[in-house]
């Protein structure tokens, strides 16, 4: 039975696209013109582009200037993680890149550093940055082959589990290294500020945000110590990531920027609210559905959770054919339902696997109530087979 | 004076979205998902993407599993363009980079080859590849380097001046050589054919053609040897190009490719017949204008001209308050008016600089009648001064 009326619960893999950002985005693709033109039209353009700078620096307390936009969070992140950086014009090397085990796969692939120069960093079986395991690590890193890196999110994209960046941050700086932070999934869900976290860099995602996809940001702490160019070519964003600009959906991601900078506690605590009913709801309906990270500090909008005899591909399709998408950990994967690799790192039994619930601005307490319709049948009928 | 009504000729800088393009793009955004999950909203974006993927191939005659997204042409070019490829899984050293002196700035830049491994092939006066120094080149490449890629583009971007692939696939085979082949001033302009110019790689963009900014490709001839992924993470187009796919740009970007594939004969000659008028006008106006290329094979759409007595930057200015957008030269740079390094290549006095007007499908001869009385009166202002 596949429904026609849909339910919408992976906010994590794409939010959708914001009124707002819609109205946005549309009315920037009537104009006519390259950003880089010095014509009027271009040049009308150039002031949609740095307007839509401010709006996302505004978001995470940085400085406009030290916004580079990319196309998306991906790019960000083979921008920052590099062993190849310039302090001016005087080259720096990165001598190895420590990455916590729960990162997401554009972080994990280590961007343009070798294999072997990337450490995993170890999570507790709560699902959060061994800060002993990165103190050990940092202390026995080779300062011969240069600064150390360490790459550390704030909000896991599956368990929603928020991340101790300060501290991780405290030791980074007496070790003398860089911390790049992905902030993919934490913007809007939680205050980000890249002065209060000590980061030297953020990575940020329009369409997680509800802004259009293609779109997302390197968000620098200054602009002395940068990474070589990723994309080379006409030197658009001074030089850092060539390209022709995108102002349409860079107005997109500027306007979902300033919808989540609006009122974020009323608008959490009120989606907060929503997943504790559908995790009450769960609970009442079986008392073996396990809640990762429930412990623990999470955003508030992510349930990720695990059905004893219930494997998460099968959870997956028949919530779809319930009428409700969600996921099986991140969408990362061109579709493939692998194990969850933050499962694995927690130390849980990953071939059982979790189902992620991830809720946003739009989510509706009918949305919950489908929901735990669904998850009831889904828990009947394992019970039955 | 600032005019209110404005006339676009500048659409080698960008063209205006394309009404069909626009329809696609704004109806894909309304779709709620990512195309990389499992659920029906992420199934019914995947089809969306592998669509496109087929109209964009079809436009150039390739294989739909020979087109890999990228956010644009200049990370496409930063794909292409590295020392690092496989051969299957086996590691494969592309020794040096021959790049032709009248590439676009995304070319030119070398990518992810270091300086020292790219070399200028000459262009004749006439703007052309110089087909003997290639040959020269190759002859002295040497083969324990790597093998060598050789780079060409098809239209020049700021003299519409079309180069003899053909002839340099011929020295490239002979060489056991790669040819790139930038082809984004050309699809929509000229009959683009991977198969039938011989060339390994092509590179596409989305917004020359009239669809959406934020979109590309690169086009291979075959699976099998292909360049280290510039972009790692989640493993989407097939691990080619990580990062979550923008179905709506793609959308848009294979309706710009349906259009550019109707009719372009009909379409061509129309704009090549404004273009007639265009140059005609000019000469009549003034007898010392220099038409650049008009005594070789161009596209239709483009006339790059100086005028003796006339800055580039100057002529940019006058006709940018006469209601006229067009370019001196290429846009890429972020609004810097540099020297052209087209005219430079082809031995012009380069310090005078040239002007670009680029027409489109859109262009009228309105448009041809507004730009020739706005260049009298630039004319007549020039001789007054």
């Amino acid at each position: 039975m596949t429904r026609t009326e849909r339910t919408y619960l992976d906010w994590n893999a794409t939010a959708p696209l914001l009124p707002a950002a819609r109205d946005a985005f549309v009315a920037a693709l009537d104009l006519v013109g390259n950003p880089s033109s010095v014509h009027g039209e271009g040049r009308a353009l150039r002031m949609l582009v740095e307007a839509a700078r401010r709006d996302v620096a505004a978001l995470v307390n940085a400085a406009p200037a030290h916004v580079i936009f990319t196309s998306g969070a991906t790019e960000a992140a083979n921008l920052v993680l590099t062993p190849n950086y310039r302090m001016g014009r005087t080259p720096l090397a990165i001598g190895h890149l420590y990455a916590s085990e729960i990162e997401h796969p554009a972080i994990r692939e280590g961007g343009r550093f070798s294999r072997e120069a990337v450490t995993s960093i170890p999570v507790t079986p709560a699902g959060v940055v061994d800060l002993d395991a990165l103190e050990t690590l940092l202390q026995n890193h080779d300062k011969a082959s240069g600064l150390p890196m360490v790459a550390v999110m704030l909000a896991n994209n599956e368990t929603g589990i928020v991340q101790p960046v300060k501290a991780v941050a405290e030791i980074v700086r007496r070790h003398g290294g860089l911390l790049v932070v992905d902030a993919v999934q934490a913007v809007g869900r939680m205050p980000v500020d890249i002065e209060a976290l000590d980061a030297d860099f953020l990575i940020l995602s329009s369409h997680k945000l509800g802004g259009p996809k293609g779109a997302g940001a390197l968000v620098s702490r200054g602009e002395v110590l940068m990474p070589v160019p990723l994309i080379r070519g006409g030197g658009q964003e001074k030089g850092h990531r060539s390209g022709t600009e995108n102002p349409a959906a860079l107005a997109g991601f500027a306007a979902a920027a300033r919808s989540a900078a609006d009122e974020p506690a009323v608008r959490n605590s009120r989606i907060a609210g929503l997943r504790d009913v559908l995790e009450k709801g769960m609970r009442a309906a079986t008392n073996d559905v396990i809640i990762h990270g429930a412990e623990v500090e999470r955003v508030a909008n992510t349930s990720f959770f695990s059905l004893p005899g219930l494997k998460s591909e099968t959870g997956q399709i028949a919530f779809d054919l319930e009428g409700i998408a969600l996921s099986a950990g991140s969408a990362c994967s061109s579709g493939k339902v692998g194990q969850s690799h933050v499962l694995t790192a927690m130390g849980f039994d990953a071939a059982l696997g979790g189902l992620r619930v991830s809720l946003g601005p739009g989510s509706t307490m009918a949305d919950v109530e489908r929901f735990l319709a669904a998850f009831s049948r889904v828990v009947s009928r394992r019970r039955a087979a």
